[in-house]
C-alpha cells in the first residue's frame, strides 16, 4: 500500500499536477451527487486527458490496491459515481475527454470520447441533419460515458430503445490497465462474444468506458404532440394500444402523469393543463418523415373519445404549444422537490400487471405511512413509472422503499428501470434479486475485476463478492 | 469417465428411452447441417421435454466430462450446432420444447420455449394482431433458441434490430446444471448486470437457452415495395441516404442485389427483373401505420431519377407484384447453389468504406483466383453483404476466404454479421480478432464453463481456452 503522498505524486506524474484535485473545495463538485443527497470523501479527483492516461491510472491504482470511482457529468440519479466516505477511493473523472472523434452522416455513426456532453454530440449530429436518439433531461451535463454506464433511458425509448440499443462500439480500460478497443462502426457484428454488452449498464464496476461509437438516425420531418386526460389507468393503457395501432413505430413518447403530479406543478410552478382534468393525463408525441402523422394522432384522440377513455384532449397547433405541453411534464420533478422530501422509485412493471401493482403498493402504503402523498409519473409506453412517495417525518423511509419494491417484484417488475442501482438501490437489489442473478453477477465481477477495485460497493458490495456468492457457478 | 452404455442408460432415465437416439439413421438429421456441407458423429441425440430435463442432462454430462452440442431447428448457416466427428459429443436437441407459454397483446410480449418454431410464434402473434419482428428465410424450421444463440439478423434489422434487440428475457441452463430464470416481460430493466446479453449470440458455448421472452410490435397497416436499378454502388448508397430521409424509420428493408446475382436467378430460376438492368439492383420495402408511405416511396424514386442515381424502377401495385419482386431476391441463394460450388462470406462493412472494400477484395481475387465469379447481395441498409465467390476446382479456397476477410478487417468490418462463426469461420476469427477480444472471450468462457463442455470448438476452441489466452485478464 502506497502512502497518500506517493499516490498523489504518481498520479501527478501521469496527468500533470493541476489535474489531480485534492482540496475539499476543488473536489466538492465531484463528491456530492446531483440530487445533493449523498456526499463522499474522495482520496483525490484525477482528470486524465486520454485513454492512455486512464490506463496508466488504473495500473497504478491496481498495483497499490486503491479503488477507483469513475465519473462522467455527475448527473446520475442513484449516486453511482460518488465515492464512499472513507477517503480512500480515487474519483476518476472523464470530463476532460470530450473529443468527438468522427461523425459519419453516411454510415450514420458518431465516435466520441466518454466525457463528451450528450447535448454537444446531439447538436453536432443535428448540424449534419442527423439525430442521436438519446433524450434525457440532464443532456446539458450528462456524458456519453455516463449514459452508457447506466444504460440510460429517457423520453424516446419507446421508439429508439435504451442507450444499449444505440451503442455500436466501446473502448474500455479493464481492471488490469489493458485497453480493449471495440470501436466498430457496424450495425451488425456477430464475430465472437459481444463483450461491449457486459459493460453497458455496469456502472463502472467492470471496466472504464473511455470512448464509444453511437448510432445516428435520420431527423423526422413531422412531429405531433397531444395532451389528454383519461378516466382511469385502464383507459390510459387501452389508449396506448390504440395509439400503437394508429401511429405505429412513429409513436415516440407516451407519458403518464397523475392528476396529483400536475397539482404539484400547478402549486409550485404555476403551470396548469389547458384541458379538463381526469385521474391521469397522457402526453403523447409522434415523429415521422411521413405525412399522415397528424391525422393519425387526431384519429387516436377521436377513437379515445368514442371509446370513453378520453375525457378531454388537445393537439398542439404549433411548436410553442407543444413546448408548453411538455413543460407540464418537465416541471414535475422540480415541483416535487419544492413540495418537500420524497422517496423516489424508478420502477417498471408490465402494462398487464400495472393496475394490480398500483393497488397493492397504495394499500400497503396507506397502512404503513398514513398521510403520505404520491407523485406518480413516467414513461407508460415502456411500463416505467417514477413512483415517488411524499413522506412525513414520522414515516419509516426504509419501510416505504420495501413496500414499493416488494409490490414491484410481486408483479414481475424491476426496481431499477432507467436510473441504475447506484448507492440508493443496491441494498434493495441484493435483498430482492434471485439468487441466480447474484451468482451470475458475482461470476462476471470476479472474472473481470478480481481485486474488486472498480467502483466497489456499487452493484455488488465487496463482501458479497468474496463470501456469499462464491458457491455455485464459481 | 462413463461408458457409452452407462451414458445412454442414464440419459434414458432422464428423458425416456425413445428420446435418446443412437442409430445412424435416427441421428442423421441432427448430424449434418442444413447446407449439407458438414457432418459430425454424435455420441447420441437426446431430446428433453422440459427445462428440468435439460438441467439434469447438463449435470449428468458435467459429472461424466461429456461435451454437449445444443441444437434447435438445425438451420444454422455456419454449422454451429453440428458435433465434431469424434463420436464423443452429445447433441441436445430442443425440438420437443415448443410450448408458447403466453402471448400478451397488451404488454406486447411472448414467452416461448426454446424449441418453438419461429413461424409458429409469428403466426400466433399475427392471430392476435401483433408481429414478432424477426424475419429470416428459415422461419419454417428455425427455432427461437437458435435465433437467440446466433443473434440472427434477417430482412427487417434496419427497422427492428437484431434478435438481441427483440429479446427481453431468457431462461438459461448453466454449465453446472443450475437454471437461471430471467424471464422478465419488461422493456426496461437495469437492475444489476443484464446477463441475458452474455448468452445471446454465444452459440451455445456459455449455457443452454431453454425459454425466452420476446418483444412484439404492432402490425403496420400500409406497406410498399419497389425494385430499382442503379448505376453504381455510390448511387445505391446515396439513394439509401435519400430513402432514410424520405421514409425514415418506416424503411424496413433496403436490399442490394448485384446484376450478376439476378443473372444467376434468370438462368437457374427463370425469373427476370421487370426493369432495365444496372450494375446493381435495390429492393426497397417500407411499412407503416401512417398514410403517406406510398407517396414517400414514389418520392424516393423520383428523387433518385432526378439525381441520376436510378436507371429504372417500379413500385409494386399489388401484394402479388410485391411478392414477385421479393421472389427475385429470395431465389439468389438457390440459383447460386445450382450454378456450382461457392464460398460464402457473411460480412459487414460501414457504408462509408464499402466501395474500397469491394475494390480491394476484387482486385486481390482477380490475382489469386482468376476466373472466379462473384455473387454479391445482402442487406445494404445494415452494411451486411453476402459476398459469395463462385470458385473453380483449381482455386485455393482457403486463400479466397483469407482475401475476403483480410479486406473486411482492413476496412473496419466484421467477418460474421448475422450467421454466426459456427465451425466455418472460427479459425478465421481466431486469426483476425484483436488479442483483447480473444482475452475477454476467454475470460467469460472460463468463468461460465470452466470445464469447456458446452459446444466445444465453437467460438473458442478448447486448446486456446486453456493455453494461449490464460494470460492477461485471467
Amino acid at each position: 500500500m502506497t502512502s497518500r503522498t506517493d499516490l498523489l505524486s504518481a498520479l501527478s506524474g501521469i496527468v500533470g499536477e493541476r489535474y489531480v484535485l485534492t482540496t475539499a473545495e476543488d473536489t466538492a463538485p465531484y463528491a456530492t451527487d446531483w440530487k445533493r443527497s449523498t456526499t463522499g470523501v474522495p482520496a483525490c479527483v484525477v482528470r486524465p486527458a486520454s485513454t492512455a492516461q486512464v490506463a496508466a491510472i488504473v495500473r497504478l491504482c491496481g498495483d497499490s490496491g486503491i479503488s477507483i470511482v469513475p465519473q462522467g457529468g455527475n448527473t446520475g440519479l442513484a449516486a453511482g459515481a460518488i465515492p464512499d466516505t472513507t477517503g480512500s477511493q480515487v474519483v476518476l473523472s472523464l470530463n476532460r475527454m470530450q473529443t468527438i472523434r468522427s461523425l459519419d452522416p453516411i454510415g450514420m455513426t458518431v465516435e466520441v470520447e466518454a466525457g463528451a456532453i450528450l447535448q454537444t454530440v446531439r447538436e453536432k449530429a443535428a448540424s449534419m441533419d442527423r439525430m442521436l436518439p438519446i433524450a434525457i433531461a440532464a443532456e446539458g451535463s450528462a456524458t456519453v460515458g455516463g449514459v452508457i454506464a447506466t444504460n440510460a433511458g429517457g423520453l424516446n425509448v419507446l421508439r429508439y430503445g435504451m442507450t444499449r440499443d444505440i451503442t455500436l462500439g466501446l473502448e474500455v480500460v479493464l481492471a488490469d490497465g489493458s485497453v480493449s478497443n471495440g470501436l466498430r462502426h457496424l450495425r451488425k457484428d456477430n464475430a465472437g462474444y459481444d463483450w461491449k454488452q457486459w459493460f453497458i449498464g455496469s456502472e463502472g464496476t467492470l471496466g472504464i468506458v473511455t470512448a464509444a461509437v453511437l448510432r445516428l438516425v435520420s431527423v423526422p420531418r413531422y412531429s405531433v404532440t397531444a395532451l389528454l386526460s383519461v378516466s382511469s389507468l385502464e383507459a390510459a393503457i387501452s389508449l396506448f394500444g390504440h395509439a400503437q395501432q394508429e401511429i405505429g413505430e412513429a409513436l415516440s413518447a407516451f407519458e403518464l402523469i397523475s392528476a396529483n403530479s400536475l397539482d404539484l406543478v400547478s402549486r409550485h410552478a404555476h403551470l396548469k393543463p389547458p384541458i379538463t382534468a381526469g385521474d391521469w393525463f397522457i402526453l403523447l408525441e409522434g415523429a415521422s418523415s411521413l405525412s399522415g402523422l397528424r391525422d393519425a394522432a387526431e384519429g387516436v384522440l377521436a377513437g379515445g373519445f368514442e371509446s370513453g377513455w378520453v375525457i378531454d384532449g388537445v393537439v398542439a397547433e404549433s411548436e410553442a404549444q407543444a413546448r408548453q405541453l411538455w413543460a407540464l411534464r418537465e416541471h414535475v420533478t422540480e415541483a416535487e422537490a419544492r413540495d418537500g422530501p420524497s422517496l423516489k422509485h424508478d420502477i417498471s412493471v408490465s402494462l398487464t400487471h400495472l393496475r394490480e401493482f398500483l393497488d397493492d403498493a397504495e394499500a400497503a402504503l396507506v397502512d404503513a405511512a398514513p398521510g403520505a402523498g404520491l407523485n406518480i409519473f413516467g414513461h407508460l409506453g415502456d411500463g416505467n413509472l417514477h413512483y415517488n412517495v411524499l413522506f412525513r417525518p414520522d414515516h419509516d423511509q426504509k419501510a416505504i422503499n420495501r413496500i414499493v419494491h416488494d409490490a414491484v417484484i410481486k408483479h414481475g417488475g424491476s426496481i431499477s428501470a432507467e436510473h441504475g442501482l447506484g448507492q440508493y438501490r443496491v441494498d434493495e437489489w441484493l435483498r430482492l434479486a434471485p439468487e441466480s442473478d447474484l451468482r451470475l453477477a458475482s461470476t462476471l465481477k470476479t472474472a473481470l475485476d478480481p481485486s474488486g477495485l472498480l467502483n466497489p460497493g456499487k452493484i455488488l458490495p465487496f463482501s458479497l463478492l468474496h463470501t456469499k456468492a462464491i458457491r455455485g457457478v464459481n
